[in-house]
Parts: C-alpha cells; sequence; structure tokens
C-alpha cells in the first residue's frame, strides 16, 4: 500500500468505526428505530468533517461529495443495529479504533484547514472539531451534554496531533513525519486516558451537575 | 394556476403549516415568550431548507433571499401564539398540512440537491434532511429528543419520496411526473403512519428511555 | 482613537465579556473540565458571529481568520476559570458589559449582513443571530432550553438595535449616527430590562415548564 492508500483506508477504517460507536452509545441511551441510529450512526462519524468543511467554506462536504464517507458510516452503523450489545472484547476494540478514528481525523482535519490557508490557533481548533464534533452532535441531538467538554481525555488528544501536526506544517519541520507522531501522539494520550481512568464516566459526571442543579434550584 | 404557481403555492402552505405546527408543539413544553415562539416557529418552517442551503453552498440561503419564506413563517408563528389551544378539527387540518409540508420539502430539497450536483445518495439525504431538519432543529432548542430520531413514520416517508424524486430524475424516468409521484407517495405513506398510530407518541419512548437511564445509573 | 478604533475595542471588549460570562454560566450548570470552560466560553463569544457568516457565505468565519477574536474570546473563558465565583461587583460589572457586546454584536451583524446583500428584514435578524446565537449555542450544548427563548428583554433590545441600523442605512438616513443611536436603544433597553426584573429569571421558567410537563406526562 502507498501512504495516501494507507490514509485513505485508515480514514475509512476510522469512519465505520465512529459510526459503530455511535449508534452503539445513542442506542444505550434513547429508544430509537432504525433511522434514527443510522443517522445518529453517520452524524457521529461524518459530522465533525462536516462542521469543519462548513467553516472553511469547501462545500458540499468532502461527506456528501466523497461516496465511501456515507457507505463506510451506513455500513458501520448498521453493525451497530444488528449487535446491539457488544461483547467486552468487541467493546476493547471499539475503544482502540475510536482512538485511532480520532487521532486520523484530529490530522486530517487539520491538515485540510491549513492547506485551505488558516491559521495554526484556528488550523488546531478545526482538526479538533473535526475529531470530536460528531460525537458531539450526536450527544446534543440525544439530550446529553456532550461528553467531550466534561471528560479531559478525549479532546486533549485531538488537540495534541492537531498542534503537532500544524505547527510542523506551518514551520517546514518534516511535515509528513510530523503528522504521523500527531496522530501516534494523540492515540497514545487517548490510550494512556482510557487505560488509567483519566477520563471519569460522563455519567457520574453528569448525575453529580444535576445534583448541584437540584440542590441551587 | 401554471405548474411552478402551484409548487410554490405548495411551498408558502408547508411553510405556514411546518411553522403553526413548530410553534404549537414548542409552546406545549417550554413557556416562551413572543419572541421565542416566533423564532421556534420560524426556525421550523425554514431550518431544514437553511441547513440543506449551507450543505449545498448555495449562501445566503433561499429563506434568507426570498421574501415570503420568512413572511410565511411569521404568520404560521404568530398564528400559532394566537390560538395557542387548537381545537380538534385544527389539529386534524394540522397534521394534514404537515404532511403536505413534509411531501412538498422533501421532493424540493432533493431536486435541488441533484440540480446543484450531488450524487443519488446525498441528494436523498438532503431531500429528507429538507423535510424533517426544522423540526430537529426545534426539538433540540427545547431540550427534546427529535421526535423524528425515535419515530418511524415521518423520516421514512421523506426519505422515499425523495428517493423517487431522485432517482427518476437521475434516469430520465418522466422527472416531472416521477417528482410528483415522490411527493404523493411521501404524503399517502406519512398519513397511513398517522391513520394507524404507527408513529408511537415520542414521550412514551422518551419515558421509558428516561426510566432505562435511571435503572443503570 | 478614531471611530474604527472605538468599534474594534468596544468588539474585543464584548468577546472578552461574552466568553467570561458564557463560560461562568456554563460552569454554573455542569461540571467542565478546562477544554470544556473554554471551549464553551469561545462558543458563546464567537458562535454568533460565525452562524451569521456561514448564513452569508462569508468564510471562513471572521472569528477564525481575525487572531484577536480567538484570543480575546480564550482570555474570557481562562478569566472564567481563575474567577469561579465571582464577586457580586464583578458580576454587575458582567452584567453591564455584557449589554454593550450584545448592542455591539447586534449593530456590526446587521450591517455586515445588510452589507453583504440582505434585505432589511433578514439583515435585522441576523444582526440579533449575532448578538444572541453564541449564548443558544451554549445553552444547547449544556442541556439548557435557550434563556434567550423564554426571555423577552434579551433578544429585544438585540432586534431594535439592529432594525435601527439596517433600516437607516436602506434609506440612507445618517447611516453612522443611526448605527450608534441603535446601539445604545439596544443597551438602554437592555438596562432597563434587568434593572426592573424584567426578565423573568430563566431557571423559573424552565421549573415551571418541567412541572407542566410532567403533569401531562
Amino acid at each position: 500500500m502507498t501512504g495516501p492508500q494507507i490514509v485513505l483506508a485508515l480514514d475509512i477504517l476510522g469512519t465505520v468505526t465512529f459510526a459503530l460507536n455511535g449508534a452503539l452509545t445513542a442506542s444505550r441511551r434513547v429508544r430509537l428505530d432504525i433511522v434514527g441510529v443510522v443517522a445518529l450512526g453517520v452524524i457521529t462519524a461524518t459530522g465533525g468533517g462536516m462542521v469543519r468543511d462548513l467553516l472553511l467554506g469547501a462545500v458540499p462536504p468532502a461527506a456528501l461529495v466523497e461516496w465511501y464517507y456515507l457507505a463506510a458510516a451506513t455500513v458501520g452503523s448498521l453493525a451497530a443495529w444488528l449487535v446491539a450489545r457488544p461483547t467486552r472484547g468487541l467493546t476493547r476494540m471499539i475503544v482502540l479504533l475510536d482512538a485511532v478514528g480520532l487521532s486520523v481525523f484530529a490530522v486530517a482535519g487539520a491538515q485540510k484547514a491549513s492547506a485551505m490557508g488558516l491559521q495554526p490557533a484556528p488550523a488546531i481548533i478545526l482538526g479538533a472539531v473535526t475529531a470530536v464534533g460528531g460525537g458531539t452532535l450526536r450527544d446534543v441531538l440525544i439530550g446529553e451534554v456532550p461528553s467531550v467538554l466534561t471528560n479531559d481525555l478525549y479532546a486533549i488528544p485531538a488537540l495534541v496531533g492537531a498542534a503537532v501536526t500544524v505547527l510542523a506544517g506551518r514551520y517546514d519541520l518534516l511535515p509528513f513525519p510530523a503528522a504521523i507522531l500527531g496522530a501516534v501522539l494523540c492515540f497514545a494520550i487517548r490510550m494512556v486516558g482510557v487505560r488509567y481512568g483519566l477520563n471519569a464516566p460522563s455519567r457520574r459526571v453528569l448525575r453529580r451537575a444535576r445534583g448541584a442543579r437540584s440542590d441551587d434550584a
């Protein structure tokens, strides 16, 4: 496989996993019909890139132009519909592949924003938006506070990966290896967070927040 | 009336009804001031088309360029403010006209997306987004899980209508009659769903979901 | 200071205050990590202008092109993280500066929409969207019904300020003094509302709405 082929393969893998994970997460929270499951899976997988493309003026967004994004997202969502209750082993694999998707999306999103002329700070932000935007939209649609806002180690690895990529590209410091380094760093930080429970479960955070709310109500 | 005049009349009728229905739905859920009622009515009526236009890069969106969209949506919203508690007869008429709006929006949205060069699958999706996007935005704004995600027979007729329209246009199979067929099919499926209660009330779904949530909390 | 410098200074002041106020409001409702606080502060401060720019097709939005928007919004958000519980005096100053931001954003947003060719009604709406859109996005993200929808005297001053600006510009009635008049009117109406409690606290409205909901459930 050539470099671009590997990137494309990872991008599709990330899209399938994001859709699978997104659809499973949504189904656990709200009783959805099949349209709802597929819609939320597709939105989780493609929403971040769509927001990025809207903000860059790159319309129609890649997710509506390149057929494989919608195809991959639909496959992942339908898999979620079929699986419904993943085994522990499958859950572990999803967490792993989700971290791969996070890394690929953050780096690729930051590169696209940078290539379209954005300054480093907004390009880094759009990289992170590519990675976490879809899950944010899903959480808003199912009435949850987006877990990315209450959970340190999901946005931060995306920001780190995007920053390494953008800054190296900006100062011409071996941009291609730097992008790989950015993705690897993002993946590593995310997995360390998962391993050591640095990402406090969002349910608990939410419950506490709700407790606090009823107190001051 | 000529063909385009009929389409325009149906489009305006759909806009008024979506605004009326959207504003009534929102007012039942949250105590709103008049700005809130009009804002939510206008968003219900024009939001789906705006999202479609943003994704197509057709900006400013038609709803901000053609004066009659905002006018029709404002009229519908103010009617909701005046009516507040519709009679049973009015409710029935709103359900009927809402299905007309759903059909016109799905078909017109899909046609616009197709005409702007999108492939069939994304064009069909954008047709459905045109039809259901405004109600989705409204539900998110009033803190509800969008009923379209938990209710089979609102998105599906829109997708069917959009699909018939797009595919016929794509393969040059009498596009104009096909668009009418698409709209009629969408309307018929929706009304069959309403008649036989195939659309389970979203409140019940939500309550069940909330019950499930407190169990696993 | 020249006129444009004053406008720029007010714009930056408004951005800092919106971010500070937005991040404080969000932190009171949901337990957020630092990424969440900064993200919600930045979204509150820049979200309205971003939505306006997306709808106008002015992309990438000013908030991603002019460095001082992100910088000002980050400063305001970090200040909120440091302050956490503002004193009564600081709260008063925030309310005052927030009204300044509301006025500047409404007038500047309406002017931009008008300059890009929108008719008066949509230009006035986009002025108000510039002013209240960021807070709306924040409320949706933290799972609250946007207070602007339940609270008369936040959107109305923005609409009045935008209307005076747009209509005077449209009919060439001393556009520059009219814009100042619009901003002053917006500020005055807002502060009168604050002073006389014309803006009912949204929490109370929400609680009542929730009570009503459980009744009819």
